[in-house]
């Protein structure tokens, strides 16, 4: 299969290419790194991405920025990264790549845990992660040529805890090898419109 | 209890007031209709309401707008009444509404069914009540002076069904008074950071 990860270079997006680049080819991409570069917030850019890319059988992003502020904090602008770039950037990443898709293509979004397990500043993420899970559903069963959607909705990584532990004290971390296999399952297994959930 | 109840002239506000007016100071908000008007896509309208509203015990929102479209016709301009009003606004509402909430006051919103049980054209509602629900479990965390919030996700209405119908085939409705006993578990109880799921 020839797929395209977005953010390739990240925590979940490295594990993701050394799961999948053993059977497939990976085309790296990242917002400044990898083959080919995009920002996922501007859908005049995931369209020029798509014209360099081609066709493809399988779309992967583990991409995606919200704002973590604490509520008493917020106000609506703090909801806009996350709305702008991990939701609808997704989102434009199926409505603008569907085009480019063979049949039977998959596309494979990241959620994450917080809209299951909420954390103190967490709410514009949950807001978002919510979103997408909801969202993979609904636009599963209204996908042609065989074409499926889900999201992999991982704890927090291991490989993350240096920087994010303070934010996670109880959470049991999960490898990054392991939330790669749910990117797998979901690119070369049959299942559409489920939120893989690791952790 | 004094109650903001926004969108009291609706299928579902009509039926809450009928509810719980029998108990309580229900004021009723609507766009063009009842007490005082809003419209909760605009912050600027929200904070003028609460400056005419004072302080409450308890804000329904039982308004919100998202669009329909089958998704192959979907681009993302079809997603942003959905995000701003539905979404944002209830979000806005609690932004901006929790400084004249009196301490142990209520928040409820309004999801809906679609992120559980998907229709054609769905997508965007699915995303938005997603999106609520997840929010909702979050931010009530948060919430300084016993402040909560929840929301209730009903499925399609019995009162809806004339024009709804055609989109909810085997979909079982439910009557609007029993959708009502769901906001009065929400204001009169001490949950918090709840969906409560009607049909
Ligand atoms: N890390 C965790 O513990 C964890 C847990 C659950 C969920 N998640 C979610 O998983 C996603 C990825 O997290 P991560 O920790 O692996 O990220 P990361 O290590 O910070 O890497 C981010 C990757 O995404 C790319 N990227 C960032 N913004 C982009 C944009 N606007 N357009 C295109 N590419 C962009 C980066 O490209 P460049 O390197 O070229 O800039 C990089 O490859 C996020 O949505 C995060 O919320 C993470
Ligand atoms: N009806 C159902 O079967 C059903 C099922 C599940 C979920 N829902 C959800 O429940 C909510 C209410 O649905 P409904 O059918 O009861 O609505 P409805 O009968 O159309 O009534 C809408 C009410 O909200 C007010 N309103 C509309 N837009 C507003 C805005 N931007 N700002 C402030 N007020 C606004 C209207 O005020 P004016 O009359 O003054 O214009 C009216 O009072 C919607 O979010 C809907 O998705 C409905």
């Amino acid at each position: 299969m020839k797929i395209l990860l977005i953010g390739a270079s990240g925590t979940i997006g490295s594990a993701v290419k050394a799961e999948l680049a053993q059977r497939h080819e990976v085309i790296s991409i990242g917002r400044t790194s990898g083959d080919f570069q995009v920002d996922i917030s501007d859908s005049n850019s995931i369209r020029k991405l798509f014209e360099q890319t081609g066709k493809f059988d399988a779309l992967i992003c583990a991409a995606g920025s919200v704002n973590f502020v604490p509520l008493a904090d917020m106000n609506d602008s703090d909801f806009e990264l996350g709305l702008r770039d991990k939701l609808m950037g997704q989102v434009n990443l199926l409505l603008i790549g569907r085009e480019y898709a063979n049949d039977g293509a998959s596309f494979t979004f990241t959620s994450g845990i917080l809209n299951r397990d909420p954390i103190r500043t967490g709410a514009s993420a949950a807001l978002v992660n919510g979103a997408l899970d909801a969202f993979v559903k609904a636009a599963a069963i209204e996908l042609p040529r065989g074409l499926r959607i889900n999201s992999v909705s991982p704890t927090v990584l291991l490989e993350a805890m240096g920087s994010y532990a303070p934010y996670f004290r109880g959470y049991k971390p999960a490898p990054a090898a392991d939330v790669a296999l749910a990117y797998a399952k979901s690119v070369e297994g049959l299942q559409t419109g489920q939120t893989f959930i690791v952790g």
